[in-house]
Order: C-alpha cells, then sequence, then structure tokens
C-alpha cells in the first residue's frame, strides 16, 4: 500500500509550527509496514489544495490529511476533498450532539460557525474526537481511500492511536499484526549502539530493528509482522536474545513510555524506598526529571542544588578543607554530596553530580568533566567519572540521565 | 515571489526526524516577505523526486531543497536536478580543500565517495558549509530559481543566515531591508494579547505584526519592510507604543533570545545581585531554567527541593505548626520559604513556589492552586496567588516562569 500525508495549513507554510502530525503519522504507518512516499504542506486555498488532492489521488493508495476540519471559513478540507469526488457533507448526529454539550458544559453560546465542524462526507467512516469538536472520517473512492483528520496533535494523537490505526489495520490486503518490543538504552551511544548490532540491522526483514535516540537515550524497536502476537511474538525473541548478548549491559528497560525517571521512580515505589539528591552542575535537571513522574512525591524526598561551594559547606557539610584541595568537581565532593544528601533527607539513595557544563573550565578543570555519587543505605558509595562532550545543555542532560542510570544499577545490586 | 521548499530524505518519511528545516526556511522567508505555497518530503528515489522537482519547476519561482547533498549513494540532488537542468557536475576547489583538510585534521583516511561532496552544479552560487562538508549552491534556469542546502540543521542554519539570505534578498525585486521588533510578554496568554490588539493585527500590512506562544511566554515580532534600517524603525515605533499603550504591563524584555530565565540573570549580572530558590511543586524547574544561563553561576546561589514537609521543615525552617494549619500549600508557606531560603543561602532575592501539580489534588488543595514568594532584601516579601489550568508539565512549566516574572517586578521596584 502506497500512502501520502497532506497537512492543510498556512501557519505551517509560515513556519510558526513544525509539521510533527506528519512526522507521528509516518511512525505509525511504519509500524503496521504501510509505505510512506510523500509529505505535503499546502496552505488553506481551495484551488491549491485541489490541486494536491488530484496529485495525490493519482500516485498513492492512501492519502492522510491533517488540519482544516474546524469551523471557520479557513477550515475547507473536507468541502474541497467532497468537491473533488462528488460526494455531498451531511451533519454527524453524535459529533454534533458532541458540540452541542461541550458548550453547554461551559455555559457559552454556541456560534453558527460550529455546526460546520459535525459535516462529515455522506457514506464515511466516522472516527469521534474524543479530545475536541471536529470528527475525524475515512472514505474510500475510486481505488484510493482517503482520511481527514483534526489539526491539533491533542486531538490527533489519540483518534490514530484508538481508532484510526484498526481501521487501517482492516484494510491491509493480509490480516496481520505488527507486535514490538521497545528496548531501552543509556550508557552507549545510538552510533556505537548500531555498529555492534550493525549485521543484525543490515540482514533485518522479519522482524525489523530500528534505533532512535531521543532526549540523550537510545531506544530499539523489534517489530514483527506476523498472523497472530503469539507468532509475532516468536519472532521476536530469538532476535532480541541474540541483541542482548552483545549490549545486554546497557539495557535498563522495556516500553515506549519507560524513559530511565519513570522506570526509576516506579522502581522505587515497587521497593517502597526513597531518593534525594544533591545536584551542582545538573543545576535542578535530576530533580526536574523525577517529580515529572505523577506520584514521584511518594518516593522523591527532595534535592539541594548547591551551585555554590558555601552551599555545598553549610547545606550538605562538604569540609572546606575537601572543596580547598580536591576541588568542588572531584570524586571526593561527589561522595560526600551524594552520603550528606541521603542522610539530611532521610532517604534510601542519595545521588550527587557535580562537574564542569561549560562553557569555560572551572578550577582548571575542562568542561565536560563531570563525577556522579551514588550512596545507598548500608552499602560503600559509589563514584563514576565522566567525561561528556558536547554543549552546555546536551552535558547536563547527559550527566542527569547517567546518575539516574547509576541509580538504578546500585538499585540492582542492593 | 512564490517559493517552496522540498525537503529530500528516507528518514523522514519514516517518521524517524521532523521536517524542522522547512519550519525553519518558512520562517526565514517569511522575514523578507517571500511567500511559501508549499513543503514537500520526498525520499531518496530519484523517480519520485524528478517528479517533484518538474511539479516545483512549473509553478514556483523560487524552490529551495534540503538534504541529499551528503557522500553516500543515497544523495542524490544535485545529480537529479542536474538532469532536469541539463547542467553538469564540476568539483568546487574550496569545497574540496575544506573536505581534505577534515580528514587531515582527525587523523582519517578520507574515502573515495567523499570527492561527491565537492561536485556541484557548474555555473552555479557556492555557499560554503562553515560547519560541515557539503556546499550548498543555487542556480538559475529558466524562470526558476533553486537553492541546494545541506540536511543537517547544525550544517543549515548557519548557511542559510550567513550566505543565503543575502542572496535572496538580491533577488527580490525592489532592494528593501526587513526590520524586525521582538517583544516579550509574561502573564497574558497568546490569545488575550491577540484579542486586546486584534484591530492592530487585522490591518496590519507595513509593519506586519505577529504573535507567538513558545514554552509558556508570548512573543509578538513587528516587522516593517523599508529602503533602510532607519526607515523601518520609523515605522516600528508609533505602531510598538500603540502596542505597549495596551499590554505594556506585561512586556518584560525584548530580543529573540531574550527568555525571562535569560533576561533575569542578565539584570542580575548588570545589578551585582544574587538569588536563591525554595521549589516545591516545580520541583527544580526553576534552578534548571535560571542554570541553563551560561555564566549563571556568576548570580545563582543555589536551591532547595523541598517536596516533602520534612525538608520544608529541617532545611528551611517551616515550622511544623504552620504546615499542619495552613498547610505546605498557603501563603504563609510560601512566604517563610522564600524568606528563609534567601537568608540561608546568602541571596539578594529568594523565591519559593509550592502548589499541587496534580494529576491528584493535595492536602483538599485543587490542582493547578500555586502559591509564589518573592522575598527581597529590605522589602516586605510579595506572595502570589495563581490558579493555572493544564496538565502537570504545564502547571509546572507555567509556575515556574511566574516566579522569574514576578522576581523580575520585584527587582524593578527595588
Amino acid at each position: 500500500m502506497r500512502a501520502e500525508i497532506i497537512a492543510v495549513g498556512t501557519e505551517l507554510l509560515l513556519g510558526q509550527i513544525a509539521n510533527t502530525n506528519a512526522q507521528f503519522l509516518s511512525q505509525k504507518l511504519a509500524e503496521i509496514g504501510v509505505g510512506v512516499y510523500f509529505h505535503t504542506v499546502v496552505g488553506d486555498n481551495t484551488e491549491r489544495l485541489l490541486q494536491v488532492i488530484r496529485l495525490a489521488s493519482g500516485r498513492s493508495d492512501l492519502v492522510i490529511f491533517t488540519g482544516g476540519l474546524g469551523p471557520t471559513q479557513d477550515d475547507l478540507t473536507k468541502e474541497t476533498l467532497a468537491g473533488h469526488v462528488g460526494i455531498g457533507l451531511e451533519t454527524n448526529p453524535e459529533a454534533m450532539e458532541r458540540i452541542e454539550k461541550f458548550f453547554l458544559q461551559r455555559g457559552i453560546v454556541m456560534t453558527e460557525n460550529n455546526r460546520k465542524q459535525a459535516l462529515v462526507l455522506s457514506g464515511s467512516h466516522v472516527f469521534s474526537n474524543d479530545f475536541g469538536m471536529a470528527p475525524g472520517m475515512a472514505i474510500r473512492h475510486d481505488s484510493s481511500t482517503f482520511v481527514l483528520l483534526p489539526g491539533p496533535p491533542s486531538e490527533l494523537y489519540p483518534m490514530v492511536e484508538n481508532y484510526v490505526m484498526p481501521y487501517l489495520n482492516d484494510l491491509l490486503p493480509e490480516k496481520q499484526v505488527f507486535h514490538s518490543h521497545v528496548l531501552r538504552f543509556y550508557g552507549i551511544g545510538e552510533s556505537a549502539l548500531e555498529e555492534k548490532l550493525l549485521d543484525l540491522i543490515e540482514k533485518q526483514d522479519n522482524p525489523t530493528i530500528a534505533p532512535y535516540a531521543k532526549e540523550f537515550e537510545v531506544t530499539l524497536r523489534i517489530t514483527a509482522r506476523a498472523a497472530t502476537v503469539e507468532e509475532g511474538e516468536a519472532l521476536i525473541l530469538p532476535v532480541e536474545k541474540e541483541i542482548l548478548s552483545r549490549v545486554g549491559q546497557y539495557m535498563y528497560g522495556m516500553g515506549e513510555n519507560s524513559s530511565l525517571h519513570d522506570v526509576l521512580v516506579s522502581e522505587l515505589k515497587k521497593r517502597n524506598e526513597t531518593i534525594a539528591c544533591a545536584e551542582s552542575c545538573t543545576g535542578g535537571a535530576i530533580a526536574s526529571l523525577i517529580t515529572s513522574v505523577p506520584g514521584s512525591s511518594q518516593v522523591f524526598r527532595g534535592g539541594v542544588v548547591c551551585y555554590t561551594n558555601e552551599v555545598k559547606n553549610q547545606l550538605l557539610e562538604v569540609p572546606d578543607s575537601i572543596l580547598q584541595t580536591d576541588g568542588a568537581v572531584s570524586e571526593k565532593t561527589a561522595q560526600l554530596l551524594a552520603e550528606h544528601v541521603r542522610e539530611k533527607l532521610g532517604a534510601t539513595y542519595g545521588i550527587s553530580v557535580t562537574g564542569v557544563a561549560g562553557p569555560d573550565p572551572s578550577e582548571g578543570k575542562p568542561v565536560g568533566l563531570v563525577y556522579v555519587g551514588i550512596a545507598a543505605e548500608g552499602m560503600p558509595t559509589v563514584v563514576k567519572e565522566l567525561r561528556l562532550a558536547g554543549r552546555r545543555h546536551a552535558i547536563v542532560g547527559r550527566a542527569a540521565k547517567y546518575a539516574l542510570f547509576y541509580a538504578l544499577q546500585m538499585q540492582k545490586e542492593r
């Protein structure tokens, strides 16, 4: 099946937003083995949109539109497609009801143009919009299937996950499932991971193996197509085993929504343990990551951002003599920060980071030199030395993730 | 002038990356008044790329390509365009020299395929690549101008800023400059700002007025086209004056790279003042924003992430009686946190945030209720109560920015 994606909206052509909807849809289509051949962005203009629709109908089996389903004069995707395929529009009662309810609940008078949002192409398959007003729809015409979806990501993403993907799966010639395992790695770069798995990646067919780098972590998605989930699982397992035999020491978790901080918080909850942190060069990044997880207050005691030597000394009792001889960026300081923040805040684990984030060296120490300390109740404290490359933002981001990764490692040993 | 942007790369069609290059180029073209009518993404495939080139040549005066200039077999933008326009490729000596030097400096043997990167269309205008190997180029053919640029943003952005924009400016029929003022606002939403300026925005022509929302802040760009910068400035000033008479109280700074934390750090430096923070619900977000500014160690003393009552009590001496009667999320707690963190860390200003980020209420207080405290040396402490909407991430982000905004306001009064 040949697919293409058409985003409608002048705001994209003005550069006010990036076309992340096309990226999201491309990922989803790749997962079910549908090839995407073109992305197009066109403005809110009937003539040019029609030109794009004609071209797409002639070359693609599946044409997915995003945007242009709203209430204003500018929103003209379904009206223009209706003209092209020669099918009229009709009000979808469920969508109308939802729109009326929306205004009723908020106590706002509904303006007449909102009714336009409940119009769908006659005879189309309607996708209900659980997070907004305009429904999505799909209609088959000649040899093409046209799918129309709302532009706001908060409405588009759940509609695609819940309704559009099952619909598209049914369209596929052979009934098959696409079953994935997502492995999460840290402490290894994307290119180093790829190099270690190059022969597997090059001969990949079923399952496919795709590495992605995201927010300083690396994710590997193994996807099998098969008649059933069980058959898919059977195809994945030997490949996964081979992968883990080569890079298993860097894997810390599985699944799409399992960043290092998610896994750490969930492991702490399971084990009824707590954590505290002392951050110098990461400046609050570790605390921010941990507290971004809902319910983290159960396990996170708190943290100290000890940006100056005085704070390291006064709040966390690192002796002045150590700060003078070893320096703030040193193994000894990292050790004491981790131990003292753990004790003072009464946590199971204390993690600390001290280093040089740049742009300039500090204490004669080079940009990128970072010490991470992990103290745990009843265990000797571990300090790791890192030499990180990149700019300030990258050094901070990666140092924070390393600290979480080491905390997870320590937890396994405890 | 009618322009369109063509991004070449299968990784875009697989959803591995978003087409942020098209967004960037669209913004740059909008700044000089060039209208962008289409974005297209096509894979690394000669036949489909040729199809896209033919279509673009027929409908646009300016066609900008990104990607496909690299050393591998997959990179075929210039080869395919050369075929279309009937012009050969030749080695650009400066580019070749740069490539050879690149390998020499790193002590790596250059593989033969790297020579391909120095090839340019014969007779084209060459843009040197200061941050990579493949040069960009522009060539006029029939009535169209084709511009070919590298895909990696780290190479593309500086090439566009330094070489491509001046080249395009020269192409414009009338010699004119585009001169902008960027105003930064906080404490007002994008739609509320737009509403207050609606009549100005609707009748805008020269200068244009464009509001953008970004990372919980709102930016307004006023852009004039004129023969000289002075004339542009003269067009902008009366409009800016009118805007500030309506929403001036929300403006905190000017310029593209002046987020609230940038302005706050730079003002603190100027005045030789320091700051410290006590964060409960923002969980380190304020410290992270401040320390993201290079050189912030001059003004940032440090912070305490007081996620639990024990930490509020032990490290920042909020009496248990207050935590029991008023609660952790209260005006009084915010006040004491701000005052005590300022005193303990010896800073000019102490800022505190305590609130309910959600997803669940806390102490019977609703999600979104947030108190921000600002203590300053020699001034009475101010506490602001906020009712923020949105999900956890948005509440944290906006509460952190409000705290910075109030700190800037307090600084003005001091």
